[in-house]
Parts: structure tokens; C-alpha cells; sequence
């Protein structure tokens, strides 16, 4: 079994389809069941009290579940989250990056399941983990 | 038993606190136990297929319950999602505002529970559900 | 649109099926998107501190939201949960029958999302709030 | 950092705090921040279609957290679950135990979070993952 892309496939294949999202996150590793993204925190990312702020959080690990998917089955830009469960262990600090860790639990014909634990750069300590399902357009 | 803060007051104060949303979100009804959210549907809110992305969903029903949550409580700003679950089951058309309707289940000393469906104005199928739970900073 | 099944052929039809459960669950009250389930609280439901446990308040927001499916869809036995939240919000007394309230949120071709307030007989408070998505077989 | 019990400890506490328990979860490896528990599965585990029901998954991820965030605790027989999130990925077969990996993500004075991985026993492949949140009472 295969990976379907190469990260820079997966990296060129996202800043297609996200545009906005560019330069944003970044691919770090990529293996056939593992994928760390980092994501550059900047002010737009922040909330009061100088944290990164819950929706930031949300759209990493949603990238880092969506990307890994893809990784898999291709160029399926229509996949769509149909589930997340985020929980918030801690506050990350305004100043660090942030690292999600993503494992891809399932890859089915319909649906796919990842969890994600997100550290600050050379934290050891999760600020949060999520999980989420999603599901696959069929081949066509 | 009353609400902590009047819609206007509400309005103003995530005014005050997240400047960067101003004019995104706004504050249509107000009761003990719920609030109605419309978020103003905009270019950065999609994804590939035109429709609205999840972490912009994962925003509203964020602030749905982080504002009712504060209209009971007051201005505790530093309340924090612990946890949030949702999930997507439509997809939302690209050109309609989306209206949340917060239910609050819960309002404990410690963490306050509520609970989401989202909806494009003027269609009666939800798009999303999602429940979140706020922990609040004890007063003082 | 009409349901599939009548709120006896859905009694009997678990009963059938699920043998173990007999005398467990009573189906009070289906329409189209909604179905109100009572749990019959006995010795085997409770856990320390004379409340009753998280497995059987998942065990009734899992058979409500199963039995609403199928009055939906029919007698397909080997619909299976794929994905459950729940919070747990405050103690039941151990003394009360449990109330569940189901909404059908969504019932596609291949995936149903609904979602659950328990309540304690006569109690407006809820103790437990869940959403749950079940995966629905090809028909065939 | 230690442990606030052995595993000989936790499996004695716990058996005299849910005896209706005893001999369904065998705790096999503790260390300070994981735990593997072992339920030996039984007819009473079962649903149709031959595979272990949801809600015995559910009682055994449920259980795996609630001892872990104990040896780290020590006696709270009223630690209480707040959240759970669990998804169900693959039909466990109804001849094998199950075998649940936990971590705790999380262990402050008033939240513990943790998640499972669930295995049928010498599979690789999980049938369920979940993720839990605890609430610990105040000592005293």
C-alpha cells in the first residue's frame, strides 16, 4: 500500500484549493498513517487573554485530518468533515507555533477517522486533541 | 433569576473584546435559556465547493454559546471552550447568511453546557448541531 | 412522507431483535423526527454515589436514537452507531425513571444524525444531552 | 511524580466500589500516564449481528479513563464523567476480548481528559476510539 500523494504534492494540491490558506500551515511529515502540519500562529489566530484562539485550533487539526486524507485517496478536494470532537486542555501561549500530530485511524470506502494532538512548538504538553470523521465523495 | 447583560450590552462587550469579528456576527434575540447568532456570510468564509467552511461553523456555534454563556454569568471574557462536538450534515448554500440558535442546558458554578443548530436563513433543515462546554473562571 | 413504522411494530421489532432488552425501554411517543423513550431504572443501572451510570445513560440515548432510525427506515437491524457525544450534566436520583427525548436531524441514504435530552420522570431539568450518528446499510 | 496507586490497589478499589463488575475488566499495564484494561467479553456484550453493542464499548472506554485518572488521584469513588466522545470504526468480532489503550492527556485539579484506543485482543487494527472528560471532586 501506497500513499496516494507526496507532500509536496499534498502542499502544491492545498494552496490550489485553499488559496487563502497559504502559508499558514506547513507539511512537516508525512508516513501512511501519520501527518504533522504546523501551523504559523499569527495575530488574526489570538484571543483575549493572548491565547490561541478555539476556531484556530479547529481548523488546524480539520486540515490535518482533511490533508492526510487526501494524502490517501487523492486529489478529493469535496471530501467533507462530517464530525469533530475538540477537546481544550490548555492555553497555548500567543508566541509559539503550533504542531498538530494527526493519525489516521480508519480509511474507509465512505468514511475516514483521524485524531489529532496539537503541542506548542517544543511543548511536550497537548493544548488540545481532536477527532474527526470524514466522508468521501465516491471515485468518479 | 435574570440575565447578567441585555442584548446591547452583550453586543457591545464582544465588541470590546474581539474587535476583530466586529460586524460579523450579530445578536438577534435573546432569552434566559437561549440566544439566536446570524454570522454574516462572507468571501472568507467558503471552501472549495462553494459552500461554508467548517471552521467558520465551528466559530458560530462558538460564540452562540460563549455569548449566552456571558449573558448569564457577566463579563467574564476569560471563560474557555473545554470542549466542543459537532457535526456536519448539509451542506450550506455560499449566498445565505447562517442563523444559530443556543440552547443553554447548563450554567453550573464551574462549566456552563449549550447546545447548537445552525441553519441558512430561511431554510428549516439544520446544517450543523454541536454542543460545547465553557468552563468559567471562578468571580473575583 | 410517512414512517415506516408504527410505534408497536417498533416495540415489538426490538423486543425481537434485541431479547435482552425486553421490559427495558418503553417507546412513548413517535412522529416523524421525534420519539420519546423511558429507561426503567433498576439495581443494575447505578454506580457509586446512588446515581445512575454513564454506560446506561449512553445505552438509552443509543437505543432512542436506533429506535427513531428504524421507525424511519425500516426493519434494518444492522444500522450501527458510528459516532456518539454526550455530556453528562448533572446526577439523576436513582429513584426516577429516565426520559428520553430524540429529534431526527438528519436521515440521508447513508448516515442519520440525531440528538437526545434525558431527563428524570417529571423533572424539566436535563441530566445527560447526546448526539449520535448511525450508518445505515445499503438496502438490499 | 508517582502514582497515587498500584495496579493491585486499583483493581481492589475497584472491585469493592462496582462489585457488579468483578472479573469483566482485568487492568494489565499501568504507568503514569497510560493504562491497559482488558474486558473479557461475554454473551451479555453482544448485539445483532454478532459484534460487541456500542454501549459495552462505551462501559469499558468509560472505565479504562475513570481507573486511570484514580491511580493518579487516588480513592475518588466520585470522580464523574462530564463528556464523552466515542466513534465506532470497525465490527469488533464477538469471539475475541477487547483490549482498551488509554492515556491521560490531562490530570488538573478539576478536569482530567484522556482517550482509548480500543483493540479486539492481537489485532492491530482499533475498532473504536474514544475520548473522555472527568471531573474530580474537591479533596476533602
Amino acid at each position: 500500500m501506497e500513499l496516494a500523494l507526496t507532500i509536496n504534492e499534498l502542499t502544491a494540491y492545498l494552496a490550489e484549493i485553499f488559496p487563502q490558506m497559504r502559508g499558514e500551515f506547513e507539511f512537516e511529515n508525512l508516513r501512511f498513517n501519520a501527518l504533522r502540519v504546523r501551523m504559523k500562529v499569527a495575530e488574526h489566530h489570538l484571543r483575549p487573554g493572548g491565547t490561541v484562539s478555539g476556531p484556530s485550533m479547529f481548523a488546524l487539526a480539520d486540515v490535518a485530518v482533511y490533508a492526510m486524507v487526501l494524502a490517501r485517496v487523492g486529489r478529493q478536494a469535496l471530501a467533507v468533515t462530517t464530525n469533530c470532537s475538540i477537546d481544550f486542555m490548555r492555553k497555548p501561549a500567543a508566541n509559539s507555533d503550533l504542531i498538530a500530530d494527526c493519525r489516521l485511524l480508519k480509511c474507509g470506502k465512505v468514511l475516514a477517522v483521524g485524531d489529532v494532538l496539537i503541542f506548542p512548538d517544543g511543548d511536550a504538553k497537548p493544548v488540545a486533541r481532536a477527532s474527526l470523521t470524514y466522508s468521501i465523495p465516491p471515485a468518479g
